[in-house]
């Protein structure tokens, strides 16, 4: 299947024929369909790989962690959207994805960036604890010394601990799956107080980075593994919208506060 | 919790303060992450209400017959944007679902609406398969004669039989699920061809729109779940579009194609 | 040009070799830059067709109009995305533009698509103020009767007078553009009182609606020209919001009010 | 203005009562519209100062120089997303924009942003052509050496030269306003080949970005000027697509010529 000039699309994910729809390359009606559940489908997307038990209990606990927290400035967004918009939920939708970035979403593929980066080359791994703490409190001096922050740790609301973070301690632990770049991320929790003179929470978005890196998942889709957790928040809060909205309200808030200096 | 101006803003989803997170009244700490399945927490942010484990099943079946199709419009937008703002995934997911309207992804929508419309009124409801051809009959003449077409009958690729309709069917069935919007659906599907003087599949996206219907999702948001899975379906794109990119070769294949007529 | 199998894309829009440009059948570096305004090429790409100066004067009019209308929803989604996502000006902005649906920009298309239908098959047209009078009466009752609203009838804030509609009556009549669909407009203005029993003002977003329409453009890309007015409202709250963000203490404002109800 | 908890939002961009609408200070209805064109206000809002006429005609230059290059990504992703969603062109128009981003539109902010950079310190400036040159040696030399491009530098069609480049160039000398940032982008355009061992071309955007800075205007706003000139280029695109749609037939054209790999 290729055109005259030869040019033809790669693909693994999805095509079809006439009387047939396949998916990862199997047959979506006679094989998935009421056998493989939507989180399973979605690691097996972004992974090219079916997910163990184990593996699929830690994407889902991160899914879960992640997918709505309140008020965001995403869930704001959407719902001011649909308020303006009501017949394009779609735009609704996208308009929170958006916010999806640095300050608010990003956190889980920073997180797991600089977990990842700061274990490229540690050949061999540290074996026990204080091999780690070593490790960490090298990473944790470097980055102050640098000026820069270290991802995943601190939280605007949780300022002393973000209850996310030690369950998904506990469900990595119970599942095997605490690998490399969640000991480095529980080790920093443990050395950084000495080294920054004091103690930060390690956030959940954080925890869900080392929980995903130990996956084996690229860097560059986790940030995509948060959008779909906040996609589901988001279809929450249009669906509330839709029933009692309070879009309207929001944006008489800011209008009828205005303080205008031209 | 309001402004001392008595502002404030209702919500059931979420919230948090200094050591919790709520979701839907629960911790999500204690109480969700680890003990709910992502589908599971979709449904139950949608509908408010906590799946039973048939609704569940039912529900990512939904997800998951509408997760991909190939390279739709929408994929293929997503691996455009992508290629073009490759720092932000978040923009080229937003691109993707912004195709989600009336023409590929609305058909679900479509479906349940007409189906929940038709029904409206019908008091009581019909007791058997010769009720529902009836009633079936009457609906799609009536469609017919208003010069309109019926929502879920036909597809452009699956001309016979779009294979994830049965498999639906058999699900509903097996979890006693099949309640009247299938019903109806389903005896759209035997009587349409006497009265059109063709025969049309029933597809797949007008099944998931009588199944959600039957799991009492409102109709208005039903965008939304088919806005969920094809996220998840985007996803899978963007992670093979970082791997092995494809978007460049399809952007170069039109440019160097165009017809100028100025 | 065209692939073996003879597909190719057609397009009157803009091309390119390897040492020129063209845009519109013209040369880009030639022709068009320092010769040709950006509210002229904009006319000129949507219309396909060069604006005469006192078409360009009512198309610049409209886009005034419709540039910015202080914290609208669009406006702060525009702003929180951004303080979501500082990173990607293009997710901000386009979060602002979704909202650019039926409620706040969608009017003028709806004003335009409204006075289209009215005159559509009224030949010979109305020739003098009392015809357009009992034309408008018609329209009016029939809308009423129907239980509809006469789109760019009333306005939330302006609830006496709009005051971009008078200046835009005033800058069409003295450049020529006062054609039927305005004339049929300010009819609607003049013989509403007495059909609906109260006085409500013709809105600012209407009169652009009748304006673009006696320019003769396809009312299905009317909302287009009040996006790409949005657009330029929307960078200037974005570049006022990294200069002196807000955006913050609009989520905080929310988030911090909530009534939270499970 | 403010809550009685005393928050209150900041602006001077826009504002509104019962019957006036003020934008940056001034009456709207009265003092805007029909007296200033809608380039002219673009530029108001994004610098919050009006320009002078040789501003404004470099601002309108540049904008006229970004609004299309063709069957972009960009430009694709917008008909496509159209061609699966044509009741929201709100959707269309966003999704065309969510492709400026660092590869395609991006260049014009990278460039401003690497003269400014550059120039920070220089004090005093350079004075005669040597000066520059020397000052761009070592500039693009340092980049080199530190294994990055030089942003404005090469195009990956216009390969000798980018014809918009020179008309820019005489543009600005034309109204005066061939300042810092265009030296320097001048020069760098003369002293590369010895440097890097080959001669690039000076692209249109590199020398938008250039114009940009010059007029003073800030680097993380010049992003936001190339989405309001491509948003216009969408538009035509969009518009043209409703009248003579190709969609459909890119779509057609990438599924039918899938190469699946599983």
């Amino acid at each position: 299947m290729s055109t005259p000039d030869g040019r033809s699309y790669r693909t693994g994910i999805g095509t079809s024929t006439a009387d047939t729809i396949t998916l990862l390359g199997h047959d979506l009606a006679r094989d998935l369909i009421g056998q493989v559940g939507f989180g399973e489908l979605a690691f097996w997307l972004i992974a090219k790989r079916r997910p163990s038990p184990p593996e699929l209990a830690m994407f889902e606990a991160v899914l879960v962690s992640l997918t709505d927290h309140g008020f965001t400035p995403t869930a704001i967004a959407a719902r001011l959207t649909y308020t303006s918009a009501p017949e394009a939920l779609q735009g609704a939708v996208a308009a929170g994805l958006l916010g999806g970035g640095s300050r608010f979403l990003g956190v889980t593929e920073d997180a797991a960036r600089f977990l990842s980066d700061a274990l490229a080359g540690q050949v061999p791994r540290p074996r026990d604890e204080a091999d780690w703490d070593e490790l960490a409190a090298g990473v944790v001096a470097a980055t102050a010394d640098a000026g820069r922050l270290v991802p995943g740790l601190g939280h605007p609301v949780h300022k002393v601990e973000d209850p996310r973070t030690p369950v998904l301690f506990e469900l990595a632990r119970r599942h095997d799956r605490f690998k490399e770049h969640l000991q480095l991320f529980a080790a920093i929790g443990r050395v950084h107080p000495e080294i920054l003179g004091r103690t930060l929470p390690l956030n959940g978005a954080g925890a869900c980075g080392a929980v995903l890196a130990d996956l084996g998942l690229p860097v560059s889709v986790m940030r995509g593994v948060a959008l779909l957790a906040r996609c589901a928040g988001i279809l929450g809060h249009l669906a509330e919208e839709q029933a009692d909205p309070i879009g309207m309200d929001i944006y008489l808030s800011v209008d009828r506060n205005v303080d205008y200096r031209p």
